[in-house]
């Protein structure tokens, strides 16, 4: 996407309404991050380096899987200048509302559970004073440290009710799908504090997460890529059977940048499995595809595409698209959606409900100040 | 089902040609292998018993996952008894040809290489004595230890051009996804004997593999069975990424019991992200769904049902149904399917190819005898 007036004035004439967008990542950089790290922690950096598992041994696309031209013009990372997101972002696809998803996932993968509690918390204060105090727009997404439910539970009481940060953040490579009870004091805090729980590729097969697939570890970045549906898969099934739903019926789990049309035959599966094998798990008490309207949302990005239009009005019906999908751009990853580009044309009611209304309702978001932007 | 002189001649009424069953589990009883065995693992047997990964941990169906009614008159296990099983299956079916493709693949997942050589070899030695030697309709699958793929060759070579032996079988849980280089001697073999190389769900998550998950180990069977198409669209990933259809292009594999149509939107990623990140994998020349379309038939057995039936008919055509896609009823499993309710109405020329043809082509099996049936 280059930014020129002519695509702008393009972009401004085609956009009618603000959107919502949500999955923007915001750069986190470790040497900001270091600043909000315990004495401790900073000298054990200078010492030995940062000590957190490499993931990009996975990647491959374009400056570190980036947009081309998302390179701030001042230098430094994509994602990591403010107004140039806004520029390139915000403003002309009339944002009114975009929840960051910060960019480092790797201390979710550490085995030195303090450690990563510690990142966390530093990730999540410079978010707080870098990013979320300085665009009333945007949204923050509390990162935790996920292998210690304990102490994840605490960092979302310490900074979970803090008006700007609207979900709780994980990478999708766990060491145990994400149902296990495990987890549970983590839901309970999510729960207290009205936060979804968003489940974001990455991190699959690194660090103390097992292989990426069922199958062992993967040899590609292609690959890598397909996979990711697969581990969502295991989560969302894990959710379900691990009766999370019934323990805790007001929370909500976002799929992230898994695609969402795999959910269609998926939940087929497993709604027909449900009626044939429900006396072994009879804390499951509805169809797995009832738990995922009232329970789970899914985020766009990327979307797989359909072979014709009716096959993709029938798979955003089967994966109930007008209750459970939300838009979001991915910005400033290779594969970013334009949201002129990310789907093919909908019907005014559905565009609103994917592109704002679905979002709006899970996080809480006040209703758009005008019916044209989000600028403010 | 229950079998009545009524409703076999229900069957009679309605199958108007034969068929081909690609997935009937023959019962293959330890205490008969044992006597194919060399003497120094019988009397290790007779001292610590089998030594064998046990995967029942993760089942829970009827009579461990098999059909009420499929107990032999006589006792024994189902799909011990041929008689019962032509009775059963067979006859009433009209099956022309019927793929057996055993009961037990844990030798697959033994650590002991020489150990599990030997139960494959012991397996296929008792599969063609007393099933392939006793019914013409009935095709063999050749167990190997394929953890050690250099003895897995050996044993192709040894009974792969038996003329009853039809494809090779593996169990989908693996150490590694089956396109790595690692297992390319067994595919050599398998081109040179012409035999298609079968992945039939089972062992994920046991013995020597991984956990059955990208996410980790599942809980719950309707969990385990959730699961199952992921690990096989790891494999099928790993096939067309690691270039094997490239290298052995008359390599044929066959997707076994892990459902169809999760491969539609599977399908739609791959080809996808082919288009925008082939430069980095530049051996994989095709889209990979034309390698899936060449080199990969799927059976149908447990189909996701689909809501109404323009989204079967869409989603027959998303997985390239009339050129991969090959009936198997999984008798004597608890959710086995009839020829006559597995799938909703067909036209006949894509009934043809489904319950008959893609399977013949595939295994090079002849022409039906008669119009009517296969009974010999």
């Amino acid at each position: 996407m280059e930014v020129t007036e002519t695509n702008q004035r393009e972009v401004k004439t085609k956009t009618k309404r603000s959107i919502i967008d949500v999955d923007i990542h915001n750069y986190t950089p470790l040497d900001e991050i270091k600043h909000y790290l315990p004495r401790a922690y900073r000298d054990q950096i200078d010492l030995w380096g940062w000590r957190l598992p490499g993931s990009l041994y996975l990647n491959g696309g374009v400056k570190v899987g980036q947009m081309a031209d998302s390179t701030p013009p001042g230098g430094g990372f994509p994602g990591s200048d403010l107004d140039f997101m806004r520029q390139q972002l915000l403003d002309p696809y009339h944002v009114e509302y975009g929840i960051l998803t910060g960019s480092d996932y790797s201390c979710q993968a550490s085995p030195d559970f303090d450690y990563a509690a510690a990142v966390s918390s530093a990730i999540n204060e410079y978010t707080l004073e870098h990013w979320l105090a300085k665009d009333s727009r945007l949204k923050g997404s509390v990162f935790i440290p996920k292998q210690d439910p304990a102490q994840s539970a605490k960092e979302i009481h310490r900074v979970g009710s803090h008006p700007d940060m609207v979900q709780v953040i994980v990478s999708s490579g766990a060491e145990k799908p994400y149902g296990h009870r495990y987890y549970h004091p983590i839901y309970e805090a999510c729960v207290e504090h009205n936060l979804p729980f968003t489940i974001h590729v990455l991190m699959e097969g690194v660090g103390i997460n097992g292989p990426n697939t069922g199958a062992g570890y993967v040899s590609y970045y292609p690959e890598y890529r397909a996979s990711r549906p697969m581990v969502m898969a295991a989560h969302l099934a894990s959710f379900i059977y691990e009766g999370v739903f019934e323990k805790f019926p007001t929370l909500k789990v976002v799929l992230q940048e898994a695609g969402a049309f795999w959910l269609a035959a998926y939940l087929w599966k497993l709604d027909e499995d449900w009626k044939s094998l429900r006396f072994q798990t009879p804390w499951v008490k509805k169809l797995p595809s009832e738990y995922f309207r009232s329970n789970v949302r899914v985020s766009s990005q990327p979307l797989e595409p359909t072979p014709n239009p009716e096959m993709f009005r029938q798979m955003m019906k089967a994966v109930y698209a007008e209750e459970t999908l939300m838009y979001c751009s991915d910005y400033p990853h290779w594969d970013f959606d334009s949201p002129l580009l990310a789907l093919p044309k909908l019907d005014d009611e559905l565009w609103e409900k994917v592109f704002y209304q679905n979002a709006a309702d899970l996080y809480g978001l006040p209703a758009r100040k005008s019916g044209k932007g989000g600028a403010d």
